[in-house]
């Protein structure tokens, strides 16, 4: 009898691990099951489908050559026996079965196998708010209900939305309701920063200024206390703790996923601290004859060392092919991930791999960050772009342990976290990012890379070199005590910013520090300022061979504090 | 007295030593010299100052802030003396002196040193052809020469122009002449195909395509074997081997550079076999009180372990820094390069890192090389474009040895090469280019990125499960033998090829193979064809399975071989 390998879940994984077996192993048998009747879609395509940047959910249910991915096409193509409709009940290691039932009807069976593949994927989180069930009130869950949301939105029923949560679903789904369908959307995040689990409070703040812009109103920290309306009318607005009603027609629910591991956990299997399926580095869990992987497993990372869940549809296409491979008797090794992301929020890209300062010391690191901003590529090719690069590492150790890109240029922006990430996970030092060797161009690069210039300037402040603070700290101290900016660069710049600030500002050019330094206090701490960073470094070593040894550079300079706070400088006025 | 550092050169790395080496050390002198009178300019951006894209030479030569790098700005800012036309004639190694000639008034002095950068660079090479000493022949030399070309140009004195040489600068400057100034451009490359040394001949082919749908003439393979004109009337055109005079008013000779080595060989110092300068992972030269790095040094290459002048702004910025540090006393490191490199011509970005099958051939491996077309973004995100992978692996370590990508997303293309190229030198095995953690969103990748998928198709060549050829060898067998070819896309394509080849030409949907095995030739070699390689892949297990062993599926399939050679397909009559 032919090996039979039953596949719980078609999304992604699933689907992934079925023709792989099935190029490796031409005589198992391979059956896949799905509750749903919907299988194979991109679901990370799903706020495209709702924005209109895909037109027909068709687009996410097909190949690159445009076949669908029905179980009629498994079954053509693949040999492959998919039952939609079908739902698994529980798994008997011991006999070797999974009880299913067909939703149609409601009649059970078992289904025996010799290797079984749990690819249940996750649901939203949905926290528990009075209101949360009223009509309007949605998440992200499948396919389906994205036709339906679009539907209603195509139907012009929704002339507000508040979607709650800014993490990266909540983005993309902000995006999709104000730039097509122009609704009001309001986000609320409950956190002081959006991507509070990717991005640093700088990029973050970037980002937001960058939504507001783009008309999406971003309450945060904030907190939806309550969902308005009744169940007949349904959802009228929402209750926050911070800004009181906010009036909508629907509320998106993007606080994010959790593994369904419930048939695994029943069934006796160990589990992590997720509640996703823990699995060795060839994917399977503590049972050998059952694999797991994508949204409803956990994930070793790489830097942390320790577990974590990431559902992403890139990572279940990875470990779909290991599993795929191991089914039919390989051993292929999936060995952990660093936690690549990316996202593009209007014109901007983000991409972030490893870890953030805090998720660094929440792992038992004693983390240090630079912060570059510098032209995507050479200063004098036209369209630059500026990039903004937060680079983080181990104090003692040198090690590098996360990094955050974000520029208009969002290919680019990708590139440089991609190419740390690929070595994140071995180890790297920050003379490793300084002397990364990325491809040099004038079109797409510096000479000397941000990403390289981000590990030159790390280097520094861990050689003790350059005393830095950043931006939201600089702001802070602006706003909460009187101590002095020295801004340093050419003489047009700094005028607005003493109108707004007065004899707190001083200003001279970083050439003509030499010439001037009686102008300069000795005994106070001093913040020196430039458009991005780089001359106030400049200063600050002049300064610390004058004997000046209390200043701090403002890393992002002007760049990045006036767009977090425009209120730091005087718009001048125009005649 | 403070340490004296003497600096040889004065672009690209020479300002980067200097200026590293004073933030370090506040006391040391630090003197620059250089031969020419334009200093510290971006030379990568010749091609866009002549193209115009870059209006004003100054830009080249001006900071990100706009300050000019000129003698006044090292020794404002930087504290470095900086001495314009004075060349070095010699080094006395044991007196610690250079002997340097003030050119403009021929007097010569010692110039005594504690440490010695060689910034010296290179200089195009000139094949010796007859008459390139004529008026109107030119190489890349300098910003100087630059601004004469580009002045020329704009006076409307060029009609049509040759340039020798289908490498980087030869592709940027036959693009600069083309796009801005309209000039009838020819390109001549020796061999047969552009970037020889950067890409596989299907992705050269399909550049060469683009450049001549640009207007860009191509003649590859060819030779210049004189320039045509006289002292008097200057360049009249040029004879070749192959398409005997071709007329013009300008030649380029764009045939490489060598390294400005005698100073250091004259010195006695430890050359290599490029003719650059020997040095050690901390660039010290075979005179530990000399450094040398930049286009006039020799780099180790990290996945051949031979030596190889690599003449790069980053790289020489990069080296710069890590000299910069060790003048100064410290005892950084610069392991040695795999060769990134990336382009842009005209709508397309090639990016490249480490070696092509040729060069691992010479290296001594045994390259297996697998070529994937795929999207650069999910597929069906809107204006997604395609992006051609070369990925090329040793046959028994399954060590990854380089990587090769073309796009008309150039950044996109960088990303993915950035990306191996962090791990090429760290011993990666194509295992680790499948599981590469690429960020993942549609607007920016597929779930299965173009590149984890590079990987998966060399795997599958490695394991025997996969039998390839490329589409140069497919267009091959098209034209010399009468091998038959089964295209198993939908019924909708094959019609204009089985136009153009008759009964060699069958067409069975990947799908419907089951059931029409029948009409597959069982006793002859079988060339598999869809329109990227997947289904013909997918076909070639099938076929296997039913006991066809001597198929081969067309790497790329119909969207690279139609590109490289339109005549594969015969147009259907416009009604």
């Amino acid at each position: 009898m032919p090996k039979r390998i039953l596949i719980i879940g078609a999304v992604a994984l699933g689907p992934k691990v079925a023709c792989r077996a099935r190029r490796l192993d031409p005589d198992a048998e391979i059956i896949m099951i799905d509750r749903d009747s919907t299988i194979s879609y991109g679901g990370c395509g799903i706020p495209y489908y709702v924005g209109g940047d895909v037109s027909d959910a068709f687009g996410l249910c097909s190949t690159s050559y445009h076949a669908k991915r029905d179980p009629a096409f498994f079954k053509g193509t693949k040999r492959v026996d998919v039952r939609t409709g079908v739902e698994a009940l529980s798994i008997d290691r011991k006999a070797r079965t999974v009880r299913v039932r067909t939703l149609a009807d409601g009649s059970e069976q078992d289904l025996g196998y010799d290797a079984l593949v749990l690819a249940t994927g996750s649901r939203p989180f949905l926290p528990p708010v009075p209101g949360a069930d009223l009509p309007g009130v949605t998440t992200i869950t499948g396919l389906n209900a994205a036709v339906e949301m679009k539907d209603r939105l195509a139907k012009g029923q929704v002339g507000s939305a508040v979607v709650v949560g800014g993490g990266a679903i909540g983005l993309e789904m902000a995006e999709a309701f104000t730039s097509l369908w122009g609704v009001e959307t309001t986000l609320v995040e409950f956190w002081d920063q959006v991507l509070p689990t990717a991005l640093c409070p700088e990029l973050a703040g970037i980002l937001r200024n960058h939504l507001e812009d783009n008309g999406v109103r971003v309450l945060s920290p904030d907190k939806v206390l309550k969902v308005l309306g009744d169940a007949k009318t349904g959802v009228t607005g929402v209750l926050t703790e911070n800004h009181g009603e906010i009036p909508c027609e629907m509320v998106l629910f993007a606080t994010g996923a959790r593994p369904n591991g419930e048939l695994a956990r029943d069934a006796g299997l160990a589990m992590g601290p997720s509640g996703g399926i823990l699995v060795d580095d060839q994917m399977r869990s503590s049972d050998p004859r059952i694999y797991a992987g994508g949204d409803c497993c956990e994930v070793r990372n790489l830097v942390s060392g320790g577990w974590m869940n990431l559902p992403l549809g890139s990572l279940a296409n990875r470990m779909g092919r290991i599993i795929g491979t191991n089914v039919a008797g390989g051993a292929a090794r999936f060995p952990g991930a660093v936690g690549s992301f990316c996202l593009k929020v209007f014109d901007y890209g983000a991409a972030k791999a490893g870890l953030t300062v805090p998720q660094a010391k929440a792992a038992g690191f004693d983390p240090v960050a630079a912060m570059v901003v510098q032209s995507d590529r050479a200063h004098f090719y036209p369209e630059a772009k500026m990039m903004c690069v937060n680079l983080v590492a181990d104090r003692r150790t040198r090690r590098v342990l996360g990094v955050e890109v974000l520029s208009r240029n969002g290919h680019g922006a990708k590139a440089r976290a991609d190419a740390v990430a690929a070595i994140l996970g071995r180890g790297a030092t920050v003379e490793d990012v300084s002397n990364l060797e990325v491809a040099y161009a004038p079109p797409f690069a510096s000479a000397m890379d941000v990403i390289n210039a981000a590990g030159n300037a790390l280097e520094n402040i861990l050689d003790g070199r350059a005393d830095v603070l950043d931006a939201t700290e600089f702001l802070r101290l602006m706003e909460e005590t009187d101590t002095k900016v020295l801004d340093v660069r050419s003489s047009n710049y700094p005028g607005p910013y003493q109108a707004r600030w007065g004899e707190r500002w001083l200003a001279i050019p970083q050439d003509e520090l030499p010439e001037r330094m009686a102008e300069v206090p000795r005994d106070e701490p001093l913040l020196l300022f430039c458009n991005v960073g780089i001359r106030a470094y400049e200063a600050q070593i002049y300064l610390k061979e004058q004997g000046l040894t209390n200043t701090r550079s403002v890393q992002g300079g002007a760049s990045v504090a006036k767009t977090l706070n425009p209120d730091l400088v005087r718009e001048e006025p125009q005649e």
